[in-house]
């Protein structure tokens, strides 16, 4: 595992065109992968800073601190950027459901393959 | 866990405007997260007809059958889509390392916190 010192993160992530970056949240004990969302420069130097995982959100348009408002917050536990920096991965300790629905993370519905 | 049909799967899943979906990749064993890549709708439909992954290249602007050159295949063992269709996740058997640079996955850059 190589390791990117915070003075020189900014410039390893590529931001898209609206200026955001995919952040994929995984638990840092089951593993279980959470969710993904986005953020923008502010909403990463936030939860870098603070551990308390902040996104941006597209929808409403402003710094999102997940469990703001149902205490489901995300704290930082461990980060990774991939190989081309246009995709971060958290890991999290995850309080309470990840998800809007109250579900512990997203991704409850299965493809019948 | 809710299950989708394939019959019902394109009505559920939400494009951005590119007409793509991002797809999170984890290993179905070890449950590492793999990588992050791109479908469109016909890149997806291969993907769960033949369980060959098979993503879309933004930068070549074509479809991309994981390991095609590389022989790095990724075999589908479990799909899930997320609580407001704008995200698929997908378990894999990686045959290979995931990461174009030959490394197991593309997240082996952590950030120092």
């Amino acid at each position: 595992m190589q390791t990117i010192d915070l003075s020189s993160l900014e410039k390893e992530v590529s931001y898209n065109s609206d200026g955001l970056v995919p952040v994929i949240a995984q638990d840092a004990k089951s593993k279980a992968v959470l969710m993904m969302a986005w953020m923008n420069k502010e909403a990463l130097g936030i939860t870098l800073r603070t551990r308390d995982v902040t996104y941006y959100s597209r929808s409403r348009q402003k710094l999102w601190r997940k469990g703001e408002t149902s205490g489901h917050t995300q704290t930082l536990v461990d980060a990774q950027i991939d190989c081309d920096g246009d995709t971060l991965l958290l890991l999290v300790e995850q309080i309470g459901g990840a998800c809007h629905t109250g579900a512990p993370n997203c991704f409850f519905r299965q493809i019948k393959l």
